[in-house]
């Protein structure tokens, strides 16, 4: 079986990287850049390197993973041109606008969206490591607008690679991650900004940053050109996200200007039950439930 | 040389974990709470708990590891009772408030206002970990406010600890503290808010939260009862970082509403050069500098 990774970064890379060695699959890869085509295949992320008609055109497995603009534009024509039995899988973090974007397509049946909800802060060939997805949560959506085959074969890749998939509406997925991710991302990027205009002198920041700073502005170092679109196509709900995000902010700074030790308490101890959350996620597996 | 650790938790707890088996070294435990100061007994946190008064009173090394509103009360009538030569050194998270408290206290000499730069988002006895101060950096303010003999012996005890003492006036200390840590803390705070006030269901954040969102939200796991007061006591600078995250905030939102590309790429570049401050903590042991 021919798997097409087009896009050879972290995820793609990290992908090729489970997939080596499994029996029957050969792994084909496609890269608008040259040397990290290169880069990839001398990293052992892919078997070989192909231009990229003819990679779609062979492929019987073709894994978007690649930025959601490019996504967004590149799905119809890959439609147009694999196999009448391809399967199309994307792996962006976006889902409704790709999905609009085929909704009408003659062969959206061998199209599966989905969204390995993995990644790390960094980007390109070099990110790639192996296991990057075992344990973690895989999210296929509209799964009724995919082929019983096309969807069969993506959950049983994802299985592999070690993913529970659960299932969801597009429109729901966005406004979820709107606020579990892609919000986490924009509060990283500003709060690295906001320490980067104050801090004129870097090694000041350097020397006074502890432990818990960094984990805050850690997501801060992920790639501008990858979340520039992922921001974009989820600009409402990402908005919606921002504004309750900055009314709590606003909320907290006129507690603390008041000095009112009662309400900023409340608000503490209410966040902290974030705790929770966390502290299940570091000691229980993600449940294989199905939402919706 | 009887070291008397006033607080029990995190950071009085490491501390009594890195000084055990120190030549010479008594460790004398206080806490207002009996279960946490026989937790700690029990953990080897400390050689023996004593009350508080007599503790003090016998004691050569006051070292204060409770919440900044405490120290802020207790510091002056600590100072009132120990021994003429016996050295008092708080680790408070904020400088400016407490060191006011005792600026014209006959014995403000015997008084070093240090804040080591570490922690965890843990709390309590069982929180406290051996070699939480290696490596890191540890501040010492307003200096020439504190006779040779104390400050030179505090600065052993730090150095014991493995930390770099750098030096600043309490105000510096504050400004610089307000945007590199209780930024990031009031801004984990309030993204965990604003996660649980949108996902009522719990369940759906455990199972949609990437590794990313963790690490951003991380610190919201930290202690109420600890931070309220520091974000009280610094809440004029806190106030400042906060004004200009919520405005980085807000611009972004309408570049994000314009669907401004080329805008919002450029913050997230701009944000990005973060990566240059965070990869060199991650490489470099932190400099030992002296600032000011």
């Amino acid at each position: 079986m021919n798997f097409c990774i087009v896009g050879l970064g972290l995820i793609g890379g990290s992908v090729g990287l489970d997939l080596k060695g499994k029996p029957g699959i050969i792994r084909v890869g496609v890269d608008l850049h040259p040397e990290n085509a290169q880069e990839a295949l001398s990293l052992g992320l892919v078997d070989r390197i192909e231009e990229e008609g003819k990679a779609l055109t062979e492929a019987d497995v073709v894994l978007l993973t690649i930025p959601v603009n490019a996504i967004k534009a590149l799905l119809p024509q890959i439609l147009d041109v694999v196999k009448p039995d391809a399967t199309v899988i994307d792996l962006g973090s976006t889902k409704s606008v790709i999905g609009r974007e085929v909704a009408a397509h003659p062969r959206r049946h061998q199209y599966v969206a989905a969204h390995p909800v993995a990644g790390t802060e960094n980007s390109g060939p070099r990110a790639a490591v192996r296991g990057l997805f075992n344990g973690k949560v895989n999210i296929i959506c509209d799964r009724e607008l995919s082929g019983e085959h096309h969807r069969a074969l993506a959950e049983n890749i994802f299985s592999m690679l070690g993913l529970k998939t659960i299932f969801m509406g597009a429109d729901e997925h966005d406004k979820h991650v709107a606020y579990v991710s892609h919000l986490s991302h924009v509060s990283s990027f500003l709060l690295g900004q906001t320490v980067l205009d104050m801090e004129k002198d870097e090694k000041q920041i350097f020397n006074l940053a502890g432990s818990g700073f960094a984990s805050t502005v850690r997501l801060a170092k992920s790639s501008p050109d990858m979340w520039t679109p992922i921001v974009e196509q989820n600009a409402e709900y990402l908005g919606q996200a921002l504004a309750e995000y900055i009314m709590h902010l606003q909320r907290f700074q006129y507690h603390l200007m008041k000095r009112n030790t009662r309400e900023i308490h409340a608000v503490l101890r209410e966040a902290n039950q974030i705790r929770r959350v966390l502290d299940r996620q570091e000691q229980e597996p993600k449940a294989e439930i199905v939402v919706k």
